[in-house]
């Protein structure tokens, strides 16, 4: 008899789990599920199904982040689907490499959920995250799959620099300007939007289900200099509090234009968009600083000025005043 | 007014969290905490602070794996410390880099907990995972918190092969010897004897609460010419049974001798403790197959045979029944 646990489903019992479950398929049921027809980059020297994943390091360092991504704390299943929120948890972590001025290698995937879970849910939340690592260049070279109360991704992101030092939060130097690339206010308009029990304007509601990351503006910023790099997940002014605070500077940015639709949201729902630009998060785009004279690259646009003195970060020259500056989890 | 969230704790108010609370501590507050005294090894090249660590690959590969670990389904805050749970987090990641010859170099941590999470309990489970860590050689270098229903540890870790090629699951050749280094069977003993409302013997109830893997065997063992290698984490016969899969052979392994102290426990609890031994997880022993003839390293015992064969796993030539043959957490 192997003992290996057998990969069929368990036969569907009148008091058995329902069959179109993940109690149904089992752990190693839904890990085949997950990862039989994953396709691997050059980079993925071996990928799902040992102890561990083997991955290329071409510059003998490797990148590494993890973020998680909860039930109820990020994501509602009622508000996005099953793949939208594989994307979303992807998305999420990719950028973060992507921040560091690195190219997105390889995901690594921690998923729990109640056995209840159907089947199909899990396969489209793993469709979301190959599909956004694929987007990104990477992909999902190995897992875990376990039972708990609620959904809940816990995703790495490796991530190779490509010989360039890394670009972290410290190196911002006065008279840098400060550039952005990606969309700002997008996922907190598109949050409000459906927190009000509305389903549109589409536009918004997508940014709020699956963040558009520019992966390859981070690698690209770093090429072109960039002394400092974050991206922006908490809300652009918290994150832009991140680097004056590890550089020791004054960020001063102006106060961001808002587009149309934007506004025209904003006055439905009787918040002004401004809140949304400075202080939303997810939409994942980057902030970066860079020496001044430098062309930008493609897709960044200027913003603001670093300046020196004690770390804040200003609004056309002023503290900006709103309730709420960014995001704790615990809060 | 800068925008980086406060690194203080909240006020106490009459209406608000209690203050020894990780939300009052809040996620800042509680990263702090946790990363602040962190000691890194020459490997780590960017710690915690930034949106993505930088770890040393010398040889421009880097292994990495992924475990999570649930509250009330890998582990129970009544029968373990938080110190325990975090070493127990640690071990399971880290015993998977050694299973594949390599040494581990750096951990990321998702951790979840309810906003109600003593501050304490979390810091002590941060020191738990670091404690682990230095144990095999590495360290904490980045993570995530944020809060969900129960506590939630998703752990990362990341190895270097030094040089070597990986040993994976399916290099055993018929011929080959098996060999078992650490122990089995004694966690599952822990736990018969915690689930029966019992806290001793204590010998046993520790290997549940804290597993003792044997890291440097993982090197040594691929040093010595191991020819597939697996972390026991779902019992011996589960995972000579992926192996043996994996691999397209047959492992038969001898009856195991039972350790006097395990022989009473068994005893008085009515159950026989080969079924430990055989089926037991969570010890994180590592078992490999070797060339025959070859000098096992120091610590590696001899235990059975690879033969020629539909992929099975046999004891003393025979089939093994018994109700239970590893661990499916969807079950």
């Amino acid at each position: 008899m192997p003992a290996a646990p057998s990969r069929e489903p368990a036969p569907a019992r009148p008091d058995g789990p329902d069959p179109a479950s993940v109690a149904a398929t089992g752990e190693f049921g839904l890990i085949a599920a997950l990862t039989g027809d994953l396709v691997q980059p050059a980079t993925t020297l071996l990928g799902p199904g040992d102890d561990a994943a083997v991955i290329a390091a071409p510059d003998a360092r490797v990148i590494a982040t993890t973020d998680v991504l909860v039930e109820g704390v990020h994501f509602r299943m009622d508000w996005s689907s099953p793949e939208q929120i594989g994307r979303k948890a992807a998305a999420a972590n990719l950028a973060d490499v992507a921040a560091m001025g690195a190219s997105p290698t390889a995901l690594l995937v921690g998923f729990v959920c109640p056995p209840s879970t159907p089947t199909a849910t899990a396969v489209a939340i793993g469709q979301g995250l190959r599909t956004e690592a694929e987007a990104a260049g990477a992909s999902v070279v190995g897992g875990d799959v376990t039972s708990g109360p609620v959904i809940m991704l816990a995703i790495t992101a490796l991530g190779s620099l490509g010989g360039r030092p890394p670009v972290t939060r410290s190196g911002a130097r006065p008279g840098d300007v400060v550039a952005l690339c990606g969309t700002v206010g997008r996922a907190a308009a598109g949050w409000a939007v459906l927190s009000r029990g509305f389903r549109s304007p589409r536009e918004f509601v997508e940014a709020h289900r699956v963040p558009s990351p520019p992966y390859a503006a981070g690698p690209q910023a770093a090429q072109a200099g960039a002394t400092a790099m974050i991206d922006v997940s908490d809300g652009l002014l918290a994150d832009l509090g991140h680097v004056a605070e590890a550089s020791g500077v004054v960020i001063d940015v102006a106060v961001p234009p808002v587009p149309p639709r934007m506004a025209e949201i904003g006055s439905a729902l009787g918040i002004d968009p401004v809140v949304w630009l400075l202080t939303g998060g997810e939409d994942h785009a980057l902030a970066a600083t860079f020496p001044a004279g430098t062309a930008l690259p493609d897709g960044w646009t200027e913003i603001g000025a670093v300046r020196e003195g004690p770390p804040a970060v200003l609004v056309a020259g002023r503290p900006f005043d709103a309730e709420s500056l960014g995001w704790d989890h615990f809060r």
